[in-house]
């Protein structure tokens, strides 16, 4: 095992620097001579446009929250990667201030219905247009001919997605597969009621039983980023396509995917994570309504505020990314953040680069048809593998240097490999790849 | 069966006139000489606090659904009563105009987390003080020692109830039971997922399988609006206390409910359906730990958005409970609803008492500890029945004469029965009426 030294040694300095330098070469490079989005000054500066009180007020608590976060910056604190938290994203939106701002008045969307005459009855009209607009736009999925169904997140239209597919009458419950390493929450959210209609059968690549069965397909993958396609491939089966991360920031856009059931969420695309917004793309009416009763029954229908809100901000992000430069409408939200990213993973690469116990993924470039060039994945988790013979464990050797992460085991996978959040705020990620770099020194 | 005219009696004008004159009688009574709440007048003019475009554009928006909805008031209109749609309450909202306006910025909330430091960890910190203030104002429930966990609706705590309660490796599933007539979704959310936890036992009155068993107790009780008490009263019984509608404008609030596991919703509290929030007071940590556990395996938490709607909503409702007449606060909301729910009870006794096809339960009067006075339990739904014998199946009946409701058979009883919603708005409430007299001409 490596030695933790709690002094900085010169290797240790080399990679800092480097990493910095890295870091101010590609703003100057891709945000030209304009303030930048994520300088330190910005943070304490807040929305220029804040002009009401409330807006001030909620400025000062966001404030308040990032320096709460920000102020414990020694060797003491736990910097928690584990969950895909989109804070990352907090900063462009305080950058356009009052643009995404709702306002709610106490009267409004009180009934439990938003649209009696759509099949999804709960789905608010302004954010099923604002969803085809969207896609339209970035061109990651064909629209036509497809119902929209609403979640509470893309969770529940997982679940939906199940119950819908399932046979109600079934002799016995139907086969839910991914292949490893899949998103750790598909076998506790499949399992954990013991359902008749369905359970989690495991690895799809090792899966061999007869008869029906799901298979999830999550492209760009949870946890390890690659672009990814059926395994079983054989009849009886019905494919969910989760795409939560198939957007610019994190992948090429190849081309508009068309597929049976597709899921998006707004906490991946947008960073709303605390909105609680999904939705799925459905070809066949049949399976929309049978999604539809499913969120009936379990929470009668989705927020309407918090749809009105997704629809606001997604509005906007079309707006911003049909002049994929700076304008009037303000900087492009999908551009800044494929930069954002690019940044920390050139940084994540140096930093794991300048010693041998770790490693990451190679992703092949592809060409991006919505940036109008080619573009490396660059996913939304670093899928880390511990290549020290005596590191067993690698959530527990990284937990030891207080950095929380979630272990390959939740993800069908050996304990070598860890899942570590790459959208967290600045301050958390700098920490971050200083411990990598005094690990590795 | 009666027969159907479509052209007023003298009768049926005598019952409406009788109506017409209760309700002017009962205006002047209880809101003297302020501005009427529910006038036509007020229906047309909007907030008079609307000050900037948003509001305004809001304003447009409800008016034009108000107007949509009451355009088509003739004999060819369907009234649907089927569900428990509280829209009776968007004209107190909306005459308290700004006061309950919420403004989100765009990068507000982004986070799934809420308060890390607490059990329920999406539960937003301003929304457990206002759950905590307005019980305490209103009386109707003991806060001490109780864990908040919050849900997307009541129907989700149902759920995380079931999944807390139920154990984990049992020979069988735990019964889930309910006193007939019972809340009609509690069957179908309970199976729906053919769940090897819990399945639905039925009537609680005729249960009688040995083991374990969860009991759900409704009070005042949907449907029917009687108040209620555990039925089965045995060892290995856990309850779980819906009371959702244990509010003072349904019911007289007789002492704080003190409980194990109880359940409230927005939506029937102050009418906010579309927001999607309840809460559950929970007494043990453990029960709260897994309810919270669910709701993360279900939906990742709960809109952050919406519940910080609903603490402003509940703040302005305990604010303007504090002064129970009228205040530079605005008029109570608990006030005006008892008042309003008492005008509709006593508008549909006189015209259900105008014949002799229909009967409506009968309900003791009680001291309510929060208005201060006697009440008379006035729900949120009328238990109508049949008395017809020429009508087997009343809910045919009046979906024949355009009125959609809930027949007996949904809620464990027989179909001489139907539930009615007392919550809808005026227009199809007066629609309701008059359909009544002319049924019973």
């Amino acid at each position: 095992m490596a030695k933790f030294v709690s002094i900085f040694t010169m290797r240790n300095l080399l990679v800092l620097s480097l990493a910095l330098n890295l870091s101010l070469i590609m703003r100057v490079t891709f945000e030209g001579g304009k303030q930048g989005f994520f300088s330190v000054e910005e943070k304490h500066r807040g929305p220029s446009m804040a002009e009401n009180k409330e807006e001030a007020h909620a400025t000062q608590r966001a404030l308040l929250s990032l320096s709460s976060s920000s102020g414990q910056d020694g060797v003491e604190k736990v910097i928690n990667l584990d969950h895909g938290d989109p804070t990352m994203y907090e900063k462009y939106w305080m950058k356009m201030g009052e643009r995404t701002t709702i306002v709610i008045p106490g009267w409004q969307s009180m009934s439990y219905f938003s649209d009696v005459k759509n099949l999804c009855w709960f789905l608010e009209p302004e954010l099923a247009k604002q969803v085809f607009r969207l896609h339209k736009a970035v061109g990651n999925a064909v629209t036509e001919g497809r119902h929209i169904v609403v979640g509470t997140g893309s969770s529940q239209l997982f679940l939906a997605a199940l119950f819908a597919l399932s046979p109600k009458d079934g002799s016995q419950p139907m086969s839910v597969v991914s292949a490893a390493p899949y998103y750790s929450s598909y076998p506790s959210m499949t399992n954990c009621l013991k359902s008749g209609l369905y359970n989690w059968a495991g690895d799809a690549r090792s899966f061999s039983k007869d008869g029906p069965y799901i298979e999830v397909v999550t492209s760009p993958n949870n946890p390890d980023g690659f672009v990814r396609h059926s395994t079983v491939n054989r009849t009886g089966g019905i494919l969910v396509h989760d795409l939560a991360y198939y957007w610019p920031q994190y992948t090429p856009i190849s081309s508009p995917a068309d597929h049976d059931l597709t899921l998006f969420t707004v906490s991946k695309a947008t960073g709303h994570a605390g909105t609680r917004i999904g939705w799925a793309l459905v070809k066949d009416a049949e399976v929309a309504k049978k999604m539809t009763k499913f969120i009936e029954l379990n929470t009668i229908g989705v927020s309407r505020d918090s749809q009105l809100r997704a629809a606001k901000i997604l509005e906007v992000m079309t707006d911003t990314s049909q002049n994929l430069g700076s304008s009037e409408l303000g900087e492009s939200f999908f551009r800044i953040s494929y930069h954002l990213m690019a940044e920390r993973w050139e940084l994540l690469r140096a930093a794991v680069n300048n010693g041998r116990m770790f490693s990451l993924p190679d992703f092949a470039p592809g060409f991006c048809h919505f940036l109008q060039q080619e573009t490396q994945p660059q996913p939304a988790f670093a899928w880390l593998k511990c290549e020290d013979d005596a590191v067993e464990d690698c959530e527990s050797f990284l937990k030891g240097h207080k950095i929380l992460t979630r272990g390959g085991r939740h993800f069908g996978v050996g304990p070598k490999y860890v899942r570590i959040s790459m959208v967290d705020r600045d301050i958390n990620f700098s920490l971050f790849l200083k411990r990598l770099s005094t690990i590795q020194s």
